[in-house]
């Protein structure tokens, strides 16, 4: 389903004049001709459907019209919202594959994407360019999955700060996991196992991926300190975006079937 | 961990002249000097240690010693290969998508992605010079990731082939699920139960994934006839090149934590 999502400024008017990008995207990504209907959504969640009343050169005219319920959605894989909150922690990796993680990790529904600057980070933390930049990819991701999480990248943090930041902006009540390529405790528990324990009762998710390098030793025991619970997956070594991904799709799948 | 992958014609010889496309690999894509060692396997999954003895122009010598252990990896996420086969039955996406779905399915470890033609598919099923464009991009992501599985892309199939397929390639003896947008069967088991059901006993899973439109209700009911399973993921409407590492991550993590 395509989406729109109406600027932060919208309060509800029965009209709404369109310019720039946004203008762009009704004419020329979506091709919405005069009179064609579109969903809208405003920042509270709350769903509205859209009008092309007339398109000027530059500017396009909607009219606004709220929705009781939300629209029917079809596309190759199912439309139910993920009810559990997961916040992704990535250790920012090199080069743009913090695009593509912030990307799909939206588009699964992921409530948060926080870089993280861990030692083994060759990539500096993002710069306000680079925030803006983030905060398009979202949006876009967003209209394109029409998904309902009010996705957000938020200012990066350092590996300690996780737990604080997590209770500070989240939960209290919480599931802190980190992915590690070896065991670092005695019958450490898989992913499964931890989820039907420690994660059956809480409704909020930490995923914290390493970057390139993974974590040293000092970071995972400041990770295990805090709470964090250590993970290793049994599959091949990936790359750290499919990681990401990788994580976030076990981790949403399980804990929504609990 | 780099990883080079022995021509089909190699046939343990200690020594080894590579040119073309191999010999730049070695060269200038991993810049190995002389003297240098990189890890080997050779189709049937025997590991050499290989070292450059001479670089010239347009070829480098290495020289072969069989390995007896495997070499230990590292990177961001865990080295434990999967245990379980899985095939991708992959309905054909637009564009490029399917490039991508190669390379993330071949990172992590599915034995086979099969291209499937399906109603709402727009795409072509595979030409020739696809499938050697496909070659190439599973042998590039078993070299970067250094999958102990040897992934191979087949010749398309027809949805109604598919278990027929399954069965005599692989095993009797496996799991088939495709996925859907929305519940097909009254009571209908999510991929946990499922997973720790009917899939609890088999080493061998079946993955159909649908087209940007996803199946038809004819579709559908051809699969669950042939005993495929419907699964409705609890999560976003996800582009279907999204869908197919979602679906794969979701059951190889489960199925190998069971």
């Amino acid at each position: 389903m395509r989406l729109y999502l109406l600027p932060p400024d919208f309060n509800g008017q029965n009209q709404l004049t369109l310019t720039g990008s946004d203008c762009n995207y009704m004419v020329n990504v979506l091709r919405l001709k005069e009179g064609r209907q579109i969903t809208g959504r405003d920042k509270s969640g709350k769903t509205y459907l859209l009008t092309v009343e007339k398109i000027k050169k530059g500017s396009c005219i909607l009219s606004v019209s709220a929705l009781e319920e939300e629209v029917e959605t079809t596309d190759a894989l199912p439309g139910l919202r993920p009810t559990k909150t997961i916040v992704l922690y990535q250790c920012l990796p090199k080069g743009r594959k913090m695009d593509e993680i912030i990307k799909r990790a939206t588009e699964m529904g992921v409530r948060a994407i926080v870089p993280v600057k861990s030692k083994n980070c060759v990539a500096e933390p993002s710069s306000s360019s680079k925030t803006s930049r983030y905060s398009a990819l979202v949006k876009e991701a967003i209209q394109q999955s029409g998904s309902l999480v009010p996705t957000e990248v938020m200012e990066p943090i350092s590996l300690e700060e996780i737990p604080s930041h997590f209770k500070e902006h989240f939960t209290q009540d919480y599931c802190g996991l980190f992915f590690h390529q070896c065991e670092l405790e005695e019958n450490q528990k898989n992913l499964l196992s931890l989820l039907e324990g420690a994660g059956a009762t809480v409704s909020a998710f930490a995923v914290v991926v390493g970057p390139e390098g993974g974590f040293d030793d000092g970071e995972c025991s400041i990770m295990i300190n805090s709470g964090l619970h250590p993970i290793l997956l049994k599959t091949n070594i990936l790359r750290c975006e499919t990681a990401a991904l990788y994580a976030v799709a076990a981790i949403q799948t399980i804990s929504e079937s609990l």
